[in-house]
């Protein structure tokens, strides 16, 4: 074989390895979130679009598309729908007329605090998979080579979207704790 | 904080975020295959079963199901439109009739042939998103953390199938190239 040739098969085997193992990956993980979020009436994404706006403060619904890695369309009507709900308020800002902002109402944060809370309740098969990996390197994994394919594919604000989001959730975190020893 | 509460928030940090990389690897993943199968009236499914069969040579609905990571319903109905249209056949075996076998036909071989040729015909954004770390590595990612947390959920066979089938997939690759030299 050619050395381009070869280049094409390790290319081809390794892009089709990986489209194989995030589907295996992918459908673990569907399967714990469905579970976790069935008893409110949810699907993924309009839990992912709960999620990004508690955790992003008021976020465009093209920000929540992007972020969400979904449909600008899909990311509106689920977002009307949870409107409906009482869980989210559509507002315009005044610095920015062309885009439509979406915020957590009060009944949606405390939907947020209480899915936290419940989290533990159903079985997670990702976070048990993963035990093993933890107690052989002191932590879980970081998953940085995945990282740096999503960086390359969705761009740095992408990333930086995400880690905005979960340093917010990391700060809340002990937030959400006390209220829930507070109502305890 | 509490040790355990520590622990708990670390875990619930870890599961979320592997969650929402999954997802945005998989939608990624998905692009990709729905470009490259396009052409060829198939779903994702369906080519996924086209694919181990041809790798595995004669495998039984329910390893199909397993190994693709879907239903044995949804397996089974794929399959029988997929021999509906000549891709494949099923078969019994003496040593085991309870399950039913599927087997490509000429056909259905030829298909997976003529689409491995046209691979690089569509976008691949996860490849191109992983030359960076080619060039930095000299090789592409091996995603052995991935790996290793779906050899926990699925188990050890499914992994030795998975490779399996990707060591038939290296060998028979200079074949199918050759062959298509032959053909042009």
């Amino acid at each position: 074989m050619s050395e381009e040739m070869y280049s094409i098969k390790e290319a081809m085997l390794y892009s089709q390895r990986i489209g194989h193992l995030s589907k295996a990956l992918w459908k673990a993980v569907e399967k714990d979130w469905q579970l976790w979020i069935k008893p409110y009436d949810l699907n993924i994404n309009e839990h992912h679009i709960l999620w990004i706006s508690y955790h992003l403060k008021g976020a465009s619904i093209s920000d929540v598309a992007r972020f969400g890695v979904m449909h600008v369309s899909t990311a509106f009507n689920f977002s009307k729908k949870l409107e409906e709900r009482g869980y989210l308020k559509f507002s315009k800002r005044d610095d920015d007329k062309r885009n439509t902002y979406i915020e957590l109402t009060e009944s949606g944060s405390e939907l947020i605090i209480e899915m936290n809370r419940h989290y533990l309740d159903s079985p997670h098969t990702i976070l048990e998979g993963s035990l093993p990996l933890k107690e052989l390197y002191g932590r879980f994994p970081e998953f940085l080579d995945v990282m740096a394919v999503i960086r390359n594919i969705y761009g740095d604000d992408f990333v930086e979207i995400f880690e905005r989001s979960y340093k917010n959730y990391q700060e809340v975190f002990d937030v959400i704790h006390e209220k829930e020893m507070v109502v305890k």
